[in-house]
């Protein structure tokens, strides 16, 4: 079996996807999601100038063989647009190796291990009422977690509060500019967490997303003041560079810590994992190398009793959000998948034998990933240039968005 | 798929052997080894007594969701009886697998990262002349890599030297008691390496077993005193219960270590590895949880700059020679497998797609793991009670065999 | 003096007990036990098959060169099977020497260190006022020490909480499959231990058994939550193989932590202990290798400020219930030990002089463990397979029962 | 003062290098290097897709604010082709800065420290006798310091010793493939050291590269074979995504070790300049972010008594050896930096201040960083597709090169 050709499509359904297809000889096909949002042109071109050319002729059933060549042989390894790139082609090689078999991708890596997988979706609101009324819409419509994001007083948008990204012509061409406050904030969201409670009670898993904008000790306070709320976890405390920043937060909260969207190899992980400084990693098929390299992460995770909980916002695709889903199936250690639903042009540029149910995901018994690819939709969709927003503090230094 | 029956047999063509064959309703079966030298009716009682009735009518594609059933679900976890029941039933189940996928079971581990994988060979002597010269045989047969074992003078066998198991009627029916000397053995064995290194050169790579009977002090001078033959490894070289035990050795020598042929589970390597105290892990499928168990130490090994030594002497049967060569043509961090050959009885009740050439093998492209068990053979040898020797220092002590 | 006869007998008065008898040329003879509940025929086997045979005729006095022989000359070491079968050997050797010394156990062992030993009986109930009825009957019977345990709203039977086995034809043969969900445990358990002080106060010790499902970070919320109620301790609060894990829990609260129940030797805890992450090691004879094994792990506990809390439902045999009762009342350290009465027919089968009165224990003064074993009566009670039962998460992946 | 065009050429002067030219409303302009080997186009659609539109109209002279806008807005932080295009930006921002003060830009970082920079040049061959005749006529030439790479008997090409690049028609278009043993390099390396100090003597400071390809346990014997050989450091002993893997090479030499060309980051060397387990840093200009990632670089390195060697073969352009040149001029714990000359066509394309007289280096003392890049030049050589070699074990496995 050979690789015959490999395509990289750049389409924007609402959204910029940057997709890897790949066809053999036999006329088997594979395709591979390598969206690094902001970013995406630059993977694309890292794959049709520099890796694409490399591949050609080559066994697609040798996965291992050919991550190592890109991961190793690039010289210059890690890193968001590497990564992206050989997790869109590991991804297409899997998806051909499944469809080779006649088995869904989950099978190959051992079998399903539950019978879906828990996701959990986005709530937000510009004030606390109106966050409040978001997440009981969505615990009434019997979604088993959600993330609550609430706008803060003084401050204008806020992550997951205010739509990002459109389609419109209004939208603006460079990064979105937000305004933060560490000291507004802290004091405003055990309030939220507080009101959610009393709203929803105890029986709906609620999540926090920091965003990576605190400092260890201000995220110590934080973790310790939502206590008593119950979070399923608090999402990217702090910026994860320094990994034993965490052991700050660590020594001084039991609310669990997740990490871990921005990592895109195990190596970014392993000081939090092997020293159980996390709860949960964020790690994600597309920015963490493909179904070979989040196998490993997982695998990894799961010595260290850390559980998994995919990035999953539609800053991936639809294709991603299915090998998540395979390898949440399987993995022993697989705990829930973010999931905030794409939009109706993005299913139907991807067709999908995965299924969402009420807030728990399965990737279907379709052999392959299942993740199809409508390369005629997708040329009605071009790329448009978009960027994700920056943040700022009140005197303008620049912040961690 | 369902899972239809499960047999267990013990056979000795030779050596005793313990494997399964799980059948399912569509027609496909896979055989896995469960070998356990010594103690093999133990594992046979326990497949047949507690294994398998749970496992009749599940489906066998859910290899991942067994494994964990066996493991988690017996409550009483690890050790060597539990772990080689469980890897029998997880050859099994892979070797169904891949047939279903009608792929060589490397497909499904991702595929092949090397032509084929090293192995080393036995040579033994009692004296030094004796060893030299079995050496050099090796060597001229063209093998790349020789584990050299010598008689120690004033002593009688020792580990690898003679033959401690036959199909004869005056082998001994209780464990053979064996004398040893530390400080006899100390002085000889760097004697070997010199006239190994005069006689063979400096292309072949010498491998010896100390077979854990060493304190780590006695191993750490050992270890010191070889390093002018560069040794490809020192095995064994103290019992591994007290794992920071090789902290000591490791500190005062280069000569790269490789250990774990007792090991049944990960955690049994997890503060050797983590530490890289180690250089070369020793696991082997049989004894360490099959395909799943192995995978996992493999891919821990791996982020540790640990490469791969599966145990593999006759004490495993053909099964798990061919399991081990599937992992080894795929793992990335695969360096090197033990092989002593079969014998022709061996060889006609196992037949295998795994051929060996000259030091090197590969594990063949037949679907499944592609080594078959006939079950006809198999009843004309049957099990005959043997065991593995004991050692004694000289003054009757009970030591480390 | 010569060992003349060693058998094995597994029978089941209500559950499956595995019992040795060791008998000499000089007409002594002594009883152990080797009960591995749910895998007794391989522990069986292990005795009948591989060991037994290399016993017979030699000297009953050498205990501990019996013990290395087992331990050591089988190779492949530790783990349940094992550690199960040495165990009952040992205890059965130890038997015969105290008997041959005219002493109770204890007395060879250094002599006792307390007039009796506490134990902890078991108080379940499918509610929080059915539990704390059933804690306040103990506690009303005079009992020191209850573990409590409650069934969980929205789950079916619970750790503890209802019949697990029954000699009823009705009983299931296949492990019985419950359904666990951490949020809602770790919501109702601070509202028992509540419950349970406001109604027997503060002068019994309460403690609570996690059964290792729980992860590092939520056994840290729980130890946390249930300060208040100065629990006795907090038992197997995660699994054990990673003993750091520990560490997270331990930063985090200071209720007291109990584990151990599935060690099989000191190496499975010998970083808990070492490090001082826990304050109760649960190790019990049967499992961890007998008198010669256990009296090793209570000494290097004793060095670590780490006391003894001996497993004990009846999936040990009254014979072990003895010797942990020899053991525990000449150890310095010996804190508690777990006793959940036998039925008549057990206490029938097993003629003992220790005495269980108001929650504490004695292990008599006849001479050697004083537990004999009726092999008439055995034989009106063969072997019933049965299993444990395994747990899983809401949404069908194998968790930790 | 506002940034009116940037500009992004790649242009192959016999080697491909990616030049990013920033011209201001006021007239001042400033170059600066992002050539990364092998992915060059990636990142030039890095800066020019995603990256230029975002600077248009900003103020140049806010340079810290443009890197942390780069570095923390991308939100996908780290790499190789992010970095290299934050460099290129950061580079020609300090170019216009020091333009603006009429300064060299060494006088912006602090001032001279030192009269020049050591540097040190390559010597290879492909035999011993040959690359102690090269490394001879570097000492006859004055030169201080020489980096010797010799090739291995029975192997191919290695690193260094081989040109990998021309611009001939018939230049491998895709990777070349060296094959790698490391037995037979361990061997080798020894010898050619003890060869070149019998012929040059101890004045000239040798220095090797490993380039990543042995194990610690490995790396250590090498370290500790060529202690009677003094070299300067040994480079790149083991690949060092696994920072901790340098403690073993640590403990058993005391040969200086250099790391870091890949680094892209300081948090690609926290642990291993905190923790003092190598001596120098060679983190670059281009591949580590510009002058004010380098310089944060060589700030924490200073606090930690590790020294700096930047790379610089011809992979970097002469901007880049100009501007690492300013910092090591500055810099107080610049110890050397790493200097393979320039072709006559790249001297041509990038006139420059800076200059090198054997064996030392001077950035100059032209305003700015003093490197200039001549565009009507660089048009008649476009890029040309060209890739670093790949390594594989004699198996084929797949290797570091």
């Amino acid at each position: 079996m050979k690789i015959e050709a490999i395509k990289t499509i750049v389409t924007s359904p609402g959204q910029n996807f940057v997709t890897v297809r790949i066809v053999t000889e036999c006329g088997l096909s594979g395709v591979g999601d390598g969206t690094l949002n902001g970013r995406e042109l630059a993977v694309a071109s890292y794959l049709d100038d520099h890796v694409i050319p490399c591949l050609l002729g080559r066994d697609p059933r040798r996965i291992e063989e050919i991550w190592q060549y890109l991961y190793r042989g690039a010289y210059w390894r890690r890193g968001p647009v590497t990564m992206a790139a050989i997790a869109a082609i590991d991804m297409a090689l899997w998806d051909i190796k499944a469809k080779a078999a006649g088995m869904p991708l989950y099978q190959l890596l051992g079998g399903a291990s539950r019978r879906h997988l828990m996701t959990y979706t986005h709530a937000s609101g510009a004030t606390i009422e109106d966050t409040v009324a978001a997440v009981s819409a969505k615990v009434s419509a019997g979604y088993p977690a959600v993330r609550a994001q609430c706008g803060i007083p003084g401050l204008g948008a806020m992550y997951g509060v205010h739509p990002l990204h459109s389609g419109d012509a209004d939208a603006p061409k460079l990064p979105e500019e937000q305004v933060w406050s560490t000291s507004r904030y802290l004091q405003h969201v055990p309030q939220l967490f507080e009101a959610l409670r009393a709203a929803v009670g105890w029986d709906v898993h609620l999540l926090h997303d920091v965003h990576h904008r605190l400092t260890p000790i201000e995220a110590a306070r934080l973790g310790k003041d939502l206590e008593p709320y119950r979070l399923f976890w608090m999402e990217d405390a702090v910026p994860a560079e320094a990994q034993d920043s965490f052991r700050l937060i660590r020594q001084h909260t039991t609310t669990p810590l997740a990490v871990g969207e921005v990592f895109n190899a195990i190596w970014d992980a392993r000081e939090l994992i092997s020293n159980q400084l996390i709860d949960y990693i964020r790690a994600t098929s597309t920015h963490a190398g493909g179904v070979t390299g989040l196998r490993r992460i997982f695998e990894f995770a799961a010595l260290h009793h850390v559980r998994t909980g995919c990035h999953g916002p539609v800053d991936i695709s639809p294709i991603s959000a299915g090998v998540n889903a395979h390898l949440g199936l399987w993995a022993p250690n697989a705990a829930i998948q973010e999931f905030a639903d794409y939009s109706p042009e993005m299913h139907a540029m991807f067709p999908h034998a995965w299924t969402h149910h009420q807030g728990y995901i399965h990737p279907g018994d379709a052999p392959g990933h299942g993740v199809d690819f409508d390369e005629t939709l997708a040329g009605e969709h071009p790329y448009e240039p978009a960027y994700l927003p920056v943040c700022r503090l009140e005197d303008g230094t620049l912040w961690n968005w």
